[in-house]
């Protein structure tokens, strides 16, 4: 392991020159036009795989994006095999005017990288490529099997990843599978997540009139689709922020005494996140702390609103047509699909007079937790206490890894959440970046891992 | 008469080839990209006004957009003194894909001629001086005096109209205003228009968290923008389609018993309405019809509303800002600058926990109404009358007409509304048109009002 943790020393800026190659090529899974930057990245990655000493690499297809595996098996079948899953897609990056340098032009400020991606989740997917290198390099073996699963389709909900799971079950087969795609606790303070939310989207199209409309000629007899969007989307939600759709709450599953109290001891985590989003008073579900909102309570968002004018001073117009972009998350209990039939029934029963909507629905992820008493939750514990000197924290996370459920559904391992991110990282938003610290001490605690196991 | 008719007749096709010129130019007033094509049209109304015979022309500056001074005062000074106003500024033209043919490429489908401003009001406008120049072509005078304004800032609610008209009261001096910016009441059914809906705009920015945050991490903890937004604006309209911004129908002056019965005997417009618009059920505020809804009653209608993801699929995002649109169509006895000030006083009553609103005033103009005394609204229904051969109706508009009040308060003289489009015509929206029948109509008629003045 020292041989290994001087290579990687030794190769520090080649490598960061190799992931910024990596957080270069945009990735982004939900636009079409970004189709072939997917194909590229995939491909990118199946040479990066080879680069590491990984032989047998193959980049698959699926209905959208390709998926890529790649495996070394030189410990042979007595040996443990572990399996690392991340994924080489990205989330969309405008408003782009936010952001202080360009999302595809990887830049380090304050020994941080900022990328699109760079945290979430190119750059610790490629933190375990690069820890099997210096292994494979320095002591040209390792002292288990590794089986690499990368998609392209984790922030579009893995529609197709399921399936390649289920049928690939036995080529993935292995005793326990890692995923760096969740964030520490804080500055300094690692963590083992042992929860993630899921994930249910849907957009509504209100249309009212044939067209838009002069709002003198018309204005007041008529319905404009934008206070019908307003009307139906203010019946979801009550003013305190409980969500209002009928049986959302539904077959919630209650917390163990155990977990209530470990993340009691956690804290509220109401003034951290004041802190990093800036705001001087939280907002959400009566009754709950931060904590606890975003990590065993459900929510119902809408992400996006639209219609009418949008340019610079006023035009006088009834707007014909309005969106809504929504997704939930949800905690164990919940079924997204189920979720998704509840907004149906209760957009169709409380559409206003004058505008008809159409629902579409799109990502779904199921909501996973999972008890942690596997003997390798306690070595990735004992890693991180190696690196950080410091307890480990047992947290969930808001945010959805929508395959994680299946891999726990299908190949019945222990699924060791372990991430290197900070909440403060902007996943998701302008100005994402990783904590260099985090890249070199996340290095260290792979070694450390693969040591305790 | 007959020889100017005769003129018109003959030189319809280069008339129509000039208008098409007028049509070309972008005059959008209220976006800064435009500010040279307004310049333009501005210059190219000078030189029809030249063309057409009249000598004094003046393009005079405003702090935004120039207005178009001309006059022929060969009648002398014991002659009566027309005075007409009209606008030679546009609408935006979004949504473009909603049109059939460029907004900006005139073009006659089915005797209706389709451009942006065809009707509202180059069009119009341009028939005044085609008008003017059959009189002086063929009888090389008129029986009066003529002046014309016509501004580039209607569409934004004039907003330096007012005090160019305060401080030149003494040129604009005439005995009537003839204004051709207001439907007629169907097809074949001319209308003299009453009175005119005055306009508030406000827009509202609402901001929450620093930046945009992932929907997974943070929410169900923070407030979201688009959800604050929702439910600011759902204080602003009951589900029946009642504004609930207190004050905000205090001091609406009662109709008189003539007027009242005059709307009522022309019918609820109802059906009319939901074939114009393309709806089964038309909807507004409770106990009126929606010719009352559009003519006497005012209206707080959002006409944009933005925030968060507009791209296609997924972005689990909560969004920092969120935007509205508000324009108020006011009826006299409101004013809008109390309007604006209730609509202020209510957001910052009902703004959301967790977010700052900004409110921006946009554009104002007065509310309008007269009575038809004066004998130029019996020589205006006399002329209809001759030329389409059926009774004149008097309406009220739902549109604004912002300097109008203006030229009441200032020039003390009678205003008459006599317009040539129809409510089917697109104003302000996709495939905006004219009706040929009525350019040809309409000149007539003009020529007409003018032998029996």
């Amino acid at each position: 392991m020292e041989q290994a943790l001087t290579y990687l020393q030794q190769h520090r800026e080649e490598h960061l020159q190799e992931l910024n190659d990596f957080l270069k090529l945009k990735s982004v899974s939900s636009l079409s036009e970004h189709k072939q930057d997917l194909r590229d990245t995939a491909q990118w990655l199946k040479e990066a795989f080879h680069r590491a000493g990984l032989e047998t690499v193959e980049v698959i297809e699926t209905a959208k994006h390709p998926v890529v595996y790649a495996e070394w098996l030189g410990a042979g079948p007595e040996a443990k095999t572990i399996l690392v899953y991340g994924h080489y897609d990205v989330q969309p990056v405008d408003p782009l005017h936010l952001w202080e340098t360009e999302p595809f032009e990887p830049t380090i400020r304050d020994n941080k990288l900022y990328a699109r991606g760079a945290s979430d989740d190119k750059g610790q997917t490629f933190m375990h490529v690069k820890a099997v290198e210096a292994m494979l390099k320095t002591e040209g073996k390792l002292p288990f099997n590794v089986k690499f699963l990368v998609e392209g389709e984790e922030e579009i909900g893995s529609p197709n990843l399921d399936t390649f799971v289920e049928q690939e079950k036995d080529r993935l087969a292995a005793d326990v599978l890692i995923i760096s795609d969740t964030p520490m606790l804080e500055k300094g303070k690692p963590a083992i997540c042992t929860g993630l939310r899921g994930l249910a989207a849907i957009e509504l199209k209100l249309k009212g009139t044939k067209g838009d409309l002069h709002s003198g000629l018309y204005g007041g007899a008529v319905q404009n689709s934008l206070h019908a969007l307003v009307q139906l989307l203010g019946t979801m939600r009550n003013d305190s922020g409980k969500i209002m759709v009928e049986g959302f709450y539904d077959g919630i599953e209650e917390l163990s005494t155990e977990e209530k109290e470990s993340i009691a001891a956690l804290g509220s985590g109401d003034d951290s996140m004041k802190a990093e989003v800036g705001v001087d008073e939280l907002f959400g579900e009566p009754g709950y702390t931060a904590r606890e909102r975003t990590w065993i309570r459900p929510t119902l968002e809408i992400n996006g609103l639209f219609g009418g004018f949008q340019g610079e001073g006023v035009k006088t117009v009834i707007p014909a047509e309005a969106t809504a972009k929504i997704t939930c998350r949800l905690v164990p209990g919940q079924d997204p699909i189920d979720i998704l039939e509840k907004i149906e029934a209760h957009v169709k029963a409380n559409t206003p007079p004058g505008v008809t909507v159409e629902t579409e629905r799109h990502d779904t992820g199921k909501p996973f937790a999972a008890p942690v008493t596997d003997e390798a939750f306690a070595a990735a514990a004992r890693a991180y206490e190696r690196v950080y000197h410091t307890e480990v924290a047992y947290t969930r996370m808001g945010g959805s890894i929508p395959v994680v459920e299946t891999f726990d559904t299908q190949l019945h391992i222990p699924i060791v959440l372990m991430g290197f991110g900070l909440p403060s990282e902007n996943f998701h938003a302008p100005n994402e970046h990783f904590h260099l610290e985090n890249y070199d001490k996340g290095l260290e605690t792979i070694l450390a891992f693969w040591d305790e196991l």
